[in-house]
């Protein structure tokens, strides 16, 4: 099953730099399918893109025109999550936060309310169907909606699941499934031949692999080593968000996820079990700039206030900024890329959570076969980094000439 | 010069419970006045009321209907400032954070307008002379205010201080002149033969004085062993606010206080030469309740956005919940009670800072004398805990029989 690396004395089968849901996931499921894995970060499951978000599963109320084969895939992803989440639960022990409430989207006014509807015939296109609902009905199901909302439509199907749970439950079953975590730097890629063959630590060390998968988001483009053509040209797109607490023993303030529009202008209120609440979100091209700032944090109270106005007297339990790593074409980069054992798994923008499922299944498969499943293959590393795609589903990798 | 206490072995003179501005101006100034003294606070210096302050010196600017003669201790307090920063940086070798680049006070529509235009009446009249301006002559002073402030007035007398160095500042100064500063808890104050003898801590130790200071702010009310009646009536008015960070190489978002009225609701933006700026603040009356909230935050932000748009492009460095206590009356409770040996520094709600210069010569004045200045006669703590009020400026305490 495994490919093999000539040069390396006792060498992993797989090697995957970063601890966030995405390494996480490919780590996981590649152990599952019988590959040794090791798992190197410097933060395995601590703070990361994947700890700021806020988990919504809501392809319905997220589809946008120009995207809509991202959206099958995260149909796909948003579909698999109930049986991926029983995989991942008996595996690790633990709950990974999963919630099936449906998701309810409103409109603050006439305007945000045509803009809905529109994407409401996008959606139909898609195969996914919502339920139109007046400003009353919106507000039978969620009395704490402001008068003032217009409208919206509900969703059933999308759900939401929380990503710090999911993280630690993926992070026990990848143990539990023997892979090896390691607590360290990248210092660089170890190419050899042409071929990746593994990676040298900050602390000196090194892992030989047979197969490497750089899944570090934003971080991936500055993994000294990866070979000029296939650096990955991610870009970092910022999010602010704050997470709210509901008072010991007061009900919740939404009971499924509410998102809606305010003057054109997006944001959501995620509710977790434990009374949690989390409002977002900016979406920032500033670079690697982590601050957070005045302007963001009224942004997203400024509309979250619009939409329930009871939000104003919950606590403030934490403020958080995250870079999600963005593509050229905002869509995924997952699989083989034109240097032989070296993979990507990354570029999932707003996406990094819901894809999860869908990413570890397609990553475990071209990590075994050597190519992406049919339904992720537009999604191909190639397509940006350069060189072969793989053509056939299945077809296992025996060298590196295959990719050169 | 001091009180005596005949019980104790080795008593100090004076005893101040507290370590926020309020206790050490009166350590330091009582130290300076040739008194033996001790401080005795949880926290020495550390998280309070005075630390989340904002500092702003602003009588001219701060004076509403009906606090005409707090408005006049205010003003004298403020008018000392000069003179007392220049003793305190002498004494402590720090700086207080002193600026001296006056006040411009905005207001957003025409509404608010009318407001501050009634108010520049009743300052007129308290002889706080202010210069009326268009909206463009404050965009003159300060450019970065929006285009849709309506005009406002400058108040060149009126100042800031950074309390957080100020604090630093007294407490150096307490210590440079002898003041013993003891981190515990007070179990209980002791009063033996109906006159305040000292406190027992949480520690176990005892401490015995003279004269007792209870200068704790709003936790002064929770004190055990206050002699019924006596236990001074303060309430905690909630605050919150933010403090944002200039970048690097940056100029100051606003090179003086800018404070202002939006919508009837009141805001104002510190900067400090570090480059930070205070926004602030609410004002809540929610029992001891220090929750960060959502709509605290908000109601900041949107407000001073709505006079400084840029602020959005600030960093949040901060935020900050403080309990201001408040009287009864709005008004600080100073100097004597009806206990013979204990004296109240209290209840100085929203001008603990601006009040900490008179506070502390009237109560270096009441510990060495017996009696308030006449400037501070209208705020004896016996108004609101009973027990006669000290008749004659100057005549020292003999005894407790004076006052009971």
């Amino acid at each position: 099953m495994s490919a093999t690396t000539p040069s390396s004395q006792s060498p992993v089968d797989v090697l995957v730099v970063g601890g966030g849901l995405i390494g996480l996931v490919t780590a996981w499921r590649a152990a599952r399918a019988g590959l040794s894995v090791t798992v190197v970060a410097e933060r395995l499951g601590g703070p990361s893109a994947s700890t700021v978000a806020a988990g919504m599963l809501t392809p319905a109320t997220e589809a946008s025109f120009g995207e809509e084969e991202l959206m099958r895939l995260c149909v796909r992803s948003r579909d698999r999550f109930p049986g991926f989440v029983a995989e991942l639960e008996q595996d690790s022990g633990a709950s990974a936060g999963y919630r099936a409430e449906g998701t309810l989207q409103v409109a603050f006014d006439a305007d945000d309310m045509a803009r809905l509807g529109h994407l409401g015939d996008l959606r139909e296109s898609l195969g996914l169907a919502t339920q139109r609902l007046t400003g009353r009905e919106c507000r039978r199901l969620e009395p704490m909606l402001a008068p003032s909302v217009r409208g919206g439509y509900l969703a059933d199907g999308d759900h939401s699941v929380d990503p710090r749970a999911l993280l630690q439950a993926l992070r026990a079953a990848a143990e539990r499934r023997g892979t090896v975590g390691v607590r360290d730097r990248v210092h660089r890629l170890v190419v050899e031949d042409g071929r990746a063959r593994g990676v040298v630590l900050d602390s000196g060390g090194e892992i030989t692999a047979g197969q490497v998968v750089l899944a570090a988001g934003v971080d991936t483009p500055s993994i000294a080593g990866i070979p000029e053509g296939v650096v990955p040209p991610l870009r970092p797109v910022k999010g602010q968000l704050l997470r709210l607490r509901t008072p010991e023993g007061e009900p919740p303030l939404v009971t499924r996820t509410v998102r809606g529009l305010v003057k054109g202008s997006p944001v959501y209120l995620v509710p977790r079990d434990s009374g949690e609440i989390v409002l977002g979100a900016t979406q920032e091209e500033q670079g690697f700039d982590t601050r957070l700032t005045a302007g963001g944090l009224w942004e997203v109270l400024r509309d979250a206030h619009a939409l329930v106005p009871g939000v104003s007297e919950l606590e403030v339990a934490e403020t958080c900024v995250g870079l999600r790593p963005g593509s050229p074409d905002n869509e995924p980069l997952l699989g083989p890329t034109a240097v032989p054992g070296l993979h990507l798994a990354a570029g999932h923008f707003r996406h990094g959570v819901l894809l999860t499922p869908v990413t570890g299944d397609a990553m475990a498969r071209a990590l075994t076969t050597g190519a992406l499943p049919d339904y992720a293959r537009r999604f191909a590393a190639t397509r940006v980094t350069g060189g072969r795609a793989a053509v056939a589903d299945g077809g296992p990798i025996e060298g590196g000439d295959q990719w050169t």
